[in-house]
């Protein structure tokens, strides 16, 4: 089988942070168009959350055969300061459970990218039809990424029967962890206005934080929901308070509250900015939302027990079905088909020193083929 | 009798935004120098809340007579922009209700310091001990000024009878308004620590804003009075909020808020910073009062119904005894004596173009001499 390892040292030579273009896809392609893929690329976007560059691949199987995706990005979060070695200068080294291969989006997820590669290299192309949908900007505002994927596959009438997503979301070791869902992300600016004055005068004066902090108090109090089979209870934070009002004997014209709320699949951005909406309303206040994210979730069923199957035949561990954590681009690719994300181990993702196991590059390559031939199988669900 | 106008007028023409020295004492001491005060001028504190200067000046009466006081600032706000003629520049110009003279503290309360001064020249020395307390911080934090003049009598044992202290009470017109009492002033700021975290792992954080939401919802659901015979119900404001967080992901580690507290004489400094303390604790947080001004009231009886006949006597009404408004330095002149304020109108304080009118300044004259003579008459009361 080709060697993961290889592969990703090359995608994490290629500097990337998101936004990224360029040299980083010219490798993919390079490995890609031998395989038989047929590679399309191109930008979308302005500074400052673009250009982004986008990349489809696919190897048509024969005529009426099933269709599966690889889902993932070639972007990476800046590197940061005091790496042991360059973070886009990838080194191994030896380590007591095996030798590590460092560099920025070793686990997060170049390392993906290339056990996928070197996954599609060992099913043969008359197996079915299998695609990449990679895109450059899913650590950024992720606006002119993998929506703009789907838009593109959608105007060509492509519509894979399952995707995987490679995101890290193995937790202490390879294959303990898929993710089947992810909750959704509102985030909500809350205003009340009255009228400036001074503290000796209340009566000619109307303070606008009591408005806020019953308000405050009425959300803090909510209880969204007790949680479903496969998600955590939706939750609430309040994130910030904002007044500035220096002067001591002054009563503030204004006051400025933030929510976040992560939500499960009982709810959706727009049910929960109404229900809040209504209860600044009622308190004399505004509220503003700007939904990140919807939640998405794919029951366990056909298509987790084909993932769970694959990783336990190359590990020996059954992966628990997760819905935790944050968001990913998942939530955008589940209208194209049921999606689910598994991956590296995800302990160093984002940090110094990020590094993959060269051992779980082979595993996972070997896991991701088990994957696509199984999910390939004329008699696959999904 | 002395036009206290003219007095008014080189007052003014001496610049004194608070604090203030010099210049203005001088013309001050070369006032009273010759009506046979002794004029006892010192220096308190440093940048920048000082140097302020002090003015204590007393004309002694026979001995066992009574010792009535005039209280005053000689500091101003500062100018600000856009004045018709110099605000240091002291200019009479008609107007249809009489001649104004305007100027930066026409009306508070360089007017009055001059109305005094003309007062005390008709009022004979051998009627009883009069003084003058006269500080140049007022209008500032008040720190060094009125406090310190209060130690130097103390000093040498000086105890007035009873205070009079010019501040501009008169709302429409002169006569109609005396102060017999001020409420207390007191800023609480509150903080509650909590835990940062990101709002998808709350289990790993603690928000500490919904425990100042829910401290302040209890704190503004306080009702800590219904009033007296002679003070409106005690106010809290909640004044300022602040947490400063700019990452909608991020769980914050602590939040702030602070209030304002105008109290009457049912409450002290102290007594509602440990009740605000005590509900603080309870929500996890803590309080850090900082006491501006107690309250302070003379009872209407012998000294307010000196003051109203007097005034009734020179202006035909009856002034209405008022405790509303802001601080002023009666909450310090309170530990010597019975203490009232008694002044011109004072609808230009503070503002552009600040105007006295001529005539009241010379009718005030009389007021203020007519209280001195019922202050130290031998059967006054106080
Ligand atoms: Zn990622
Ligand atoms: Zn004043």
């Amino acid at each position: 089988m080709t060697d993961a390892s290889l592969l990703a040292e090359h995608l994490i030579a290629a500097p990337s942070v998101t936004p990224a273009t360029g040299p980083v896809f010219d490798v993919l392609e390079n490995m890609l168009a031998p395989l038989g893929f047929a590679v399309h690329r191109f930008l979308e976007g302005e500074a400052p959350d673009g250009p982004v560059e986008n990349l489809f691949a696919i190897r048509q199987g024969p005529p009426g055969s099933r269709h599966f995706a690889f889902a993932g990005h070639l972007d990476v979060v800046p590197p940061g300061e005091g790496w042991t070695s360059g973070p886009f200068a990838p080194e191994r080294r030896p380590a007591p459970g095996g030798e590590l291969l460092y560099g920025r989006g070793a686990v997060d997820m170049k390392g993906a990218i290339a056990a996928m590669v070197a996954a599609v290299a060992a099913v043969p192309p008359e197996t079915g039809t299998i695609s990449f949908i990679v895109t450059g900007d899913e650590e950024g505002p992720a606006i002119h990424g993998t929506r703009a994927l789907i838009a593109f596959m959608r105007d060509q009438a492509i519509r894979p029967d399952l995707c995987l997503v490679g995101e890290p979301t193995s937790v202490n070791r390879l294959g303990d962890t898929m993710k089947i869902g992810r909750r959704g992300s509102v985030n909500i600016w809350l205003a009340v206005e009255g009228t400036q004055g001074h503290v000796a005068y209340p009566q000619n004066a109307d303070n606008p934080i009591p408005r806020l902090v019953a308000m405050l108090a009425e959300i803090d109090a909510l209880t969204l929901d007790e949680g479903t089979d496969w998600f955590q209870p939706s939750n609430i934070e309040i994130t910030d308070l904002e007044v500035g009002n220096p002067a001591h004997n002054v009563i503030p014209a204004k006051a400025t509250a933030r929510i976040s709320i992560r939500f499960n699949d009982l709810h959706s951005g727009a049910s929960l900015s109404d229900r809040i909406a209504a209860i600044a309303q009622r308190h004399g206040g505004t509220a503003r939302p700007v939904v990140s994210g919807e939640p998405f979730l794919t029951p366990p069923g056909a298509f987790s027990r084909l993932i769970s199957d694959a990783v336990e035949a190359e590990t020996g561990i059954v992966p628990e079905a997760s819905t935790g954590g944050g968001t990913s681009d998942a939530r955008f690719l589940k209208d194209l088909c049921p999606v689910i994300e598994f991956g590296l181990c995800n302990a160093t993702m984002h940090k110094r020193d990020e590094a993959v196991a060269v051992d779980d590059l082979a595993t996972l390559s070997r896991i991701y083929a088990r994957i696509a031939l199984a999910a390939l199988h004329p008699q696959a669900a999904g």
